[in-house]
């Protein structure tokens, strides 16, 4: 039998995508770079991010209830990790990216991402160092060159994926099999 | 300017993790395939799973505020997939894998996973169709073959990634890039 190592608590998922969470702060679009991110509910589609308290974002997702959950592809990996190098509050990053807004007119949508979510926020749950801010997807944003078959297709979206504490950026491999597909050959007729 | 196309509001992260959420139930172990999971915070080292009200699984989360995140590695796909097209009310997975426990006694791990969280329930936040279980991770469990430098290893853990609504398993490419390191060079002095 295989021995098993314990490898302490402060354990991250394998891996994490790689999302730019964006608000408006004093009417300035400002973006982080997000990776404890998850929907929570599907109907309504919920979409839950967890955020440091002390991040300069939490002050414009108080000042507007909206945010965007952007995906960016792998050619912009410099200009993410940019985004969580520097502050807001030191660094003004709202000339980094073309920004367009939909209805909500407030959360700012990164033009080059090849997928945004347009997000209301709707609730938020209080952890002892990160606020859970939970959001209502009201719209989302793609292209035709990032679609097959009328659905996203990540072969095409090209996004990052982010493993801690090792810090490093992924791309995503080849398609291994078809969910609730692949399995059924182990039901019980 | 390229046209930007809405997909709807019924969007998911690209791409989830792919994971197996263990739970006892009557004694008994239980594992559902589960993408909607993320950290939600840092100190203590808490983690969010968003699972439909319906589950069998809830019975077990509330029977013993226990839980296990098990990190399946690809050549697991087919019974991972299972796990997602059967519910434990109608078939017993207890002898999908083996099983091990640690000091909760009650949240299996499965030994054939690289990468094990044992956890344990301290909030739950009720949404319209999903429950987000809070667990704080108080173990982790890999092997010595699933790290490098002392960390778990993404490329020898192999983990699966999950798109919808393709409905398509995927695993890791190439490393991309170093995090809070590449963006460096667009910092001014």
């Amino acid at each position: 039998m295989t021995e098993k190592i314990r490898t302490g608590t402060n354990v991250f998922v394998y891996p994490m995508p790689v999302t730019l969470l964006g608000v408006n702060v004093g009417g300035r679009a400002n973006f982080m770079a997000l990776g404890w991110v998850t929907r929570v509910n599907a109907h309504p589609p919920l979409i839950g991010c967890g955020v440091g308290r002390h991040h300069y974002t939490v002050s414009g997702l108080k000042e507007n209830q909206t945010f965007s959950i952007n995906f960016p592809d792998a050619s912009m990996i410099e200009k993410v990790d940019y985004c969580g190098l520097v502050s807001g509050k030191d660094v003004d990053k709202s000339g980094l990216f073309p920004v367009f807004y939909g209805s909500l007119e407030t959360a700012p949508l990164i033009r080059d991402c090849p997928l945004c979510l347009e997000c209301r926020l709707v609730q938020s749950v209080s952890f002892p160092t990160n606020e859970f801010f939970i959001g209502e997807i009201v719209e989302s944003y793609t292209e035709e060159q990032f679609m097959t078959g009328g659905k996203p297709d990540i072969r095409k979206i090209n996004p990052l994926l982010l493993t801690m504490p090792d810090n490093r950026y992924w791309v995503v491999g080849d398609h291994a099999g078809n969910a609730w597909s692949i399995g059924k050959q182990l039901v019980s007729r």
